[in-house]
């Protein structure tokens, strides 16, 4: 029962219906579209909403579970998840550092005043200005591969710096040849493989400017189950102990990564019919919290003073987002009914590109009676460009307002302007606040990259 | 035979290995990196080539087959394909009208000198800004459903000004309703249902202002078999001909949409192992010429004087452009290689969003003798963030070229700065000339929409 409780304290949303309006924080979503156009913006549907209070709960439930614990601490938000500046500087108020995957969000990270030495560049294909910056700046680097190290050493030795790197290592690597790090899964494209990792051990150690400074693994994302962050926890400290005892000597950090799942269907159990399939109501309270987590990771160090960072994305900004949508119409055929709205899979192509579900639901009582099973369609012209399958839903009026929930991570940072479409406006709630965080594109910022290059 | 001929006249390649080094018209595109960086283009890798003679070479295969015809035709690109104003003048200097699917698109096209009158805006989901856009330019609108109708109608009437429509049917509404349109397949979200058909054409009847000018159907995507066609026609064909029975008066075109496949595995013949599963050699000639298509749909036509509107844009673009990419390394385990490259899914979206198939080769011998199979990946934090799988290669060496081929259509246009990364740049070869026709992104283009809006 505590683990449910300490779930549904995790999961409080700031988006809650109040009287058939649906409301972030103090603000009900369907005034949204009006105070913008008084702005002047006349592109305002489709709008990405954000709750301030949201993520700095998020945050919260985080930070405090690593205060408690007696050893050194680093939060670092994954800003792939969302590189708007506006989210990552209330990620820095909290006092979270940031893990980058490219050289842009590097400099951007910087731009915003995040301490350099505490942001960590991840990547499996670093080129070779990125891990560079990332030098200069004293920044630590995740080292993915042989030829990532061999990359790293050649730029240490060129600026004559010291890189603090961390190795990246999958817990799945054959427990034959490395009997401390094992599990059973198969490779990915990213961390070492176990054919090269003495070599990039005998490297590291005759190479006086690399400073291996922790071990990092990164198990996957969406994860629920808590024993999945314990055996990698025991995998990756065992293996820490072993290289201590081989003398790395400025060894003091693992890095556990992120990959936390959020509850995708917190939204789903109130409204949807209970004998569709998508409907998991088991999946509605099973999610582990951050504090669990956390707790779990700290027993296995047990009285080790080993530093722990964490890189958390979704589970910060995840469930802190949604996208509010115009309805353009409802078409009804003998198969199939469709809801079109004017968001699309440029908006949030998670439904498309991984079958990924998002909670909709209308966001105002609609003028009509009925019910109906509707797939939710955007603009796009692409019979991949839907945002949900399947859903029970009250008939929308046209122009009625529809939401897209839980589209905080991985949706802004992965939208394009397929079709010409712009990029949206993106609002900051806070309490009855409201604040545009992003301009939509205009016509102009596409097409200027295309103008005539003059100087050539 | 004859077809065979066709076929391969059709495919004929602008992107050809001379002495090892694989070059588009008569420039090594190994050349093309540093061409860019003494033009002061640092981000100089991955970047898009295009091939103008190859463009040029695939609008007169459709066009040269059109003018035979004796009748009026228009030839539409389907600009959602590759909106780069450059490829699209190109298109224009051929004679091409266009198809669009935003507002922004046809703010484009009008920009671009394209006559308003042949523009046809298409799409399931229109917001009325864009249709009155389009009315106030007299362009022609494919009218998708009922709601589309309502709309179009609410705009003629407040603008007093005619609508040219063509509506937009699916050739597989039930025949047990509508006989004179039948085939067997199932509903997507576009196209007007059988339910609404009555409905929309009484309501077409009795409003002036909306002018019933053509027909519309679009059967689907990279089709290769030329039956598809010639059913699609004669199932419209035969609407179009009871319509006339029932007095639309305006009706005179029809147009039946894109979907000529390309044969992505043209390049794959002479390069992959022949026991892999994906080299299907079968496919490399079966692909119809549009010389075919059209000569297929003019039977249909037989002498009656009907305009012919086809909206091809892969068919058109598709093979005209590659990406060069830049190898970072070579990853070896013991169940996966992974050849890591600078190019990625923000670039290439197709392979991971409908595991399509694209042709990946080095573009010049590798320094290395020995060959294996390998995934082809770029550096996104992301496992779905590949761009080919199990691709029988010379292991390259670090900084070697490497090219996805055929991505002239529907990669740069679906591109994203997912990971902070940049549009590449793209230039365009015509012979031993090349052009930057759009520049790299920059760290200001991608922060510039999150300035803080002070005039609110």
């Amino acid at each position: 029962m505590a683990s449910r409780e300490i779930t549904d304290k995790y999961f409080s949303s700031y988006f809650k219906y109040k009287e058939g309006i649906l409301h972030c924080e103090s603000v009900p979503v369907t005034n949204i579209k009006s105070w913008l156009e008084k702005c002047g913006i006349t592109t305002s549907s489709p709008v990405f909403v954000y709750s301030k209070t949201q993520i700095v709960e998020n945050v919260e439930a985080y930070q405090n579970a690593l205060q408690k614990l007696g050893r050194p601490t680093m939060l670092n938000y994954a800003m792939k998840a969302n590189m708007n500046p506006t989210l990552m500087s209330i990620m820095k108020d909290q006092g979270c550092s940031v893990t980058l995957v490219s050289g842009l969000e590097l400099k951007l990270a910087i731009q915003l005043g995040f301490k350099p030495e505490n942001l960590l560049l991840n990547g499996n294909g670093k080129q070779n200005w990125e891990i560079e910056l990332a030098v200069r700046n004293d920044c630590m680097l995740n080292i993915d591969s042989l030829f990532n190290l061999k990359q790293t050493i050649n730029v240490a030795r060129n600026l004559k710096t010291r890189a603090r790197v961390l190795l990246r290592v999958n817990p799945d690597i054959d427990p034959k040849v490395h009997e401390y790090i094992c599990t059973g899964s198969k490779e990915t494209k990213f961390g070492i493989n176990e054919e090269d990792l003495d070599k990039i051990l005998a490297d590291i150690k005759e190479e006086p400017l690399i400073h291996l400074i922790g071990l990092h693994c990164h198990i996957g994302s969406t994860i629920t189950d808590i024993n999945v962050f314990r055996e990698s926890a025991i995998v990756i400290y065992n293996f820490y102990k072993r290289l201590k005892a081989d003398g790395y000597k400025h060894l003091n950090v693992i890095n556990l990564g992120g990959g936390l799942g959020i509850n995708y269907k917190q939204h789903a159990a109130k409204t949807s019919r209970p004998d569709f399939s998508h409907v998991d109501t088991d999946h509605v309270t099973c999610i582990p919290s951050p504090a669990e987590v956390i707790s779990v990771i700290d027993d296995v160090f047990g009285d080790d003073n080993v530093s722990l960072i964490l890189e958390p994305g979704r589970s910060l900004i995840g469930n802190s987002g949604i996208l509010v949508c115009t309805v353009l119409g409802v078409k009804h055929g003998h198969s199939q009914n469709y809801i079109v709205v004017d968001g699309a899979m440029t908006e949030v192509i998670r439904p498309a590109l991984y079958d990924a579900y998002h909670h909709i639901d209308l966001a105002e009582p609609s003028n009509h009676r009925n019910k109906d099973v509707y797939n939710i369609v955007g603009p796009v012209c692409e019979s991949g460009d839907f945002l949900g399958k399947d859903r029970y839903l009250s008939t929308p009026h046209e122009g009625c307002s529809l939401v897209v929930f839980d589209v905080g991570a991985y949706c802004s940072s992965m939208g394009s302007n397929y079709n010409m479409r712009v990029h949206p406006a993106e609002v900051l709630i806070n309490g009855r606040n409201i604040d545009v965080i992003r301009r939509p594109d205009t016509l102009d910022d596409i097409l200027t990259p295309y103008t005539p290059v003059n100087t050539l």
